[in-house]
């Protein structure tokens, strides 16, 4: 199989997973069929496959995060693959290793995969190149997070469906956020139908080339949105000085229950966590039964089984012509 | 069987182990007997028991500890339970994520049972209401660490049985110490005499409630002890400021050779450590026979196998009238 | 098996790996052995032998460090068995437990070998007195690292064989280096021809009992050297200001492809990482065929894996007389 083929089958980058921008869409529902099949192993009484034993995942994590690295570090642990978890606390990085020489280390030491978290954009698509093995990026700067994008889709598949023409709005602080990015491109390749709005300072300057419609009155969508994604407002990344308050954000921007009620029957509010409570989203939308935050997290394992899966044994089986992997 | 039922046979909380106020004797006893049973388990080559095979610990520390993380974590392995690990630095927490928003995020990805310490008092209990898995409490602010009282209980019971009447001596910094809180409700919930003595500035302002007496001078209750409970001098939560000096509270109720040979033949010496050497207790004293505090951390162990059990798979068999799971 | 027996099959302090100063021979020749056995064992698919299992690792790192703790966490992991890992970050440490307490707890629990990096020089050898379980030392100060050593020495043995006489110069930062250290006893003890070279400022002021002879001139001695290992400059450890400038030191001792070409054919490049890219060796000599600074790494592993076996079931197996564990 050529390199090419591999390609085609699993991604953008063929042996990585660093941008949903330009993905393909084979792999996209690959990794849909697999992580459903995934969710039925994790309602087992032993939620464990034996799929990755002997294969080592490194999971290096130079942000701080909770809930995407224990996310990763668990779908690695249900396929039963060694886990070794470093971060920039406690590591060389404090004495100045290179992310280059972090990336020789984890391959001399065998490392069959790599997850990647890291405050500069680009730097998992630096890694990916020196290696030879699968590098996946569990979010870059203000670039990409590809597998909450994913895990999102899947969220939204088990709920809609894929249609075509899904109309998805994204409200928030598109400009800082990775999610945003990765969601926009991965959206707009299945079809839908996606719109960002946001106050104009939290808006991209340059909006040529992003695959979506922009606009700055969240009112006025909300009855034409089947999926609508709000976003975290990332104070700790400069978010703050570019709006009036949290109050003016609130007022024009924030879900009460009156904006809930807006939206059409059946329409998902979603947020990638973890919430600014009373901000973004009232706690009292938070329990409605179409808000789908908390299952967003417990998808985001299965997706992540699927990714970690996919890039590793899945395409081993496939480019040998033998699916028959056993479960 | 009722919820009620379960409270009655799972201490106070029923699901979790919050605090040892209220705790169910009978829970109490189940701890010790499967304790000993763990113990022994210890004692083989390969000390592992595959009772707890695709449940997921997570273990959340936000505050510094080593040997109770590391206890809980060892514990859990051994009952052959995967382990998710995470503390405040290099977690989400650094980045404003709630207490809520983490324990939904642990429910979410599986998690089967939470252990949790956090400075401040009450929180293990706020995520409890949250969720409906076992949540233990690995010490909360000034409240309450069960756990490590049980521990003591179990070494105790090795050495000296569980007898009505016992007379435990608890010394030093009474008021800022969970450990004594925890320490105090379960020993008058198993009978034993207890009284705590330490500097005024020491004990609690408001003795009214505490199930014990107090006392000022050591001296006095050493030829009256059958157990000896040093406390840790807690200078990092401000105890320093309370007492005129280390030489001065050594002076008074520091154990050294002396004071030792004052106790009847046979009287337990207990600390949870980490010990302040020179000050709570003497070099000398530590190596004595009757001094268990190594005892008491290998100890901890197997208590916390017995916790973990209990409050997870235990719990099932019992509830299903099953009771003969493999060991 | 009398102590003395067992201190001269194990190596200098019998139980523990402490140090290359004085260190046993036929030890030295054991852990080639099985780190050649155990690097057959890496290239299978599963990876993994189960001759550890049961036997808790605890690898407690008081400075910061990425690859000499995923290496050691790593090996146990592919033996079968259990790691706790804690550092000075996050573990009680903060709270001034002191480093016997440490070493107590971890006997306590029953950890069956303890791998310690620690400032302070000679702190492995402190726990180690006070426990009867295996301590190996994992970087103490500027004393000691001999796993890396024995890591070299396993390098150099794939591609030049162990040969009297060999000539290995030692570049650098000779006086802050515990890398250094362990090697020159180490390769001396194999009878190897060691100098070390570096700026005056940066060898030791008293050279009386280093069984190595020492030079300002690298220049002088590539054309004399089988093996050439350069030794980071330590800025954190205070190098800095023992050099001229950073250019200066380069003009002198980096290794450009000219220095490199002035090397006899076949002689080895070493550097034990992480590389300052630019200072010690330039990009271009790093990719070089008889550069194998990764190929380093990857001996680390097999090497650790050795040395956590010959110290813990290796050494029962041989004085119960029993060579014949499986693998």
């Amino acid at each position: 199989m050529s390199a090419r083929a591999l390609a085609t089958d699993y991604g953008a980058a063929g042996k990585d997973l660093l941008s949903t921008e330009g993905i393909d869409r084979a792999f996209v529902e690959r990794v849909l069929t697999e992580a459903a099949s995934f969710e039925e192993v994790l309602r087992r009484p032993v939620p464990v496959v034996p799929v990755m034993r002997g294969i080592t995942v490194a999971v290096a994590f130079f942000e701080p995060s909770t809930r995407t690295r224990i996310s990763f570090e668990l779908a690695a642990k249900r396929l039963s693959a060694d886990v070794i978890s470093f971060g920039a606390t406690g590591s060389s990085v404090a004495k100045g290793e290179s992310l280059i020489d972090t990336a020789l280390t984890l391959r001399a030491i065998g490392a069959g995969c790599i997850v990647i978290r890291h405050p500069a954009s680009g730097a998992p698509g630096q890694i990916a190149k020196l290696l030879d093995v699968p590098v996946i990026n569990a979010g870059d700067g203000r670039h990409q997070h590809p597998t909450q994008a994913l895990t999102d889709l899947f969220t939204i598949e088990k709920r809609r469906g894929i249609q075509e023409g899904l109309r998805v709005t994204i409200v928030g602080d598109i400009v800082h956020s990775r999610v945003a990015r990765s969601a926009v491109w991965l959206f707009s390749r299945m079809g839908f139908d996606v719109v960002c709005v946001g106050p104009p300072a939290l808006l991209p300057l340059h909006k040529e080339g992003w695959p979506c419609r922009f606009h700055s009155s969240l009112d006025d969508l909300l009855p034409e949105t089947d999926v609508l994604m709000l976003l975290r407002m990332q104070f700790e990344r400069g978010a703050g000085g570019r709006v009036g308050s949290a109050e003016e954000y609130r007022a024009f921007y924030g879900l009460d229950s009156k904006r809930a009620e807006a939206l059409p029957e059946g329409a998902l509010i979603m947020h990638p966590g973890p919430v600014n409570r009373g901000l973004e989203i009232d706690p009292a939308v938070l329990s409605m039964e179409n808000c789908v935050v908390t299952e967003q997290v417990s998808s985001g394992l299965a997706v992540r089984m699927a990714v970690l899966y996919l890039l590793t044994v899945g395409r081993l089986a496939e480019s040998s012509g033998d699916g028959s992997e056993s479960r």
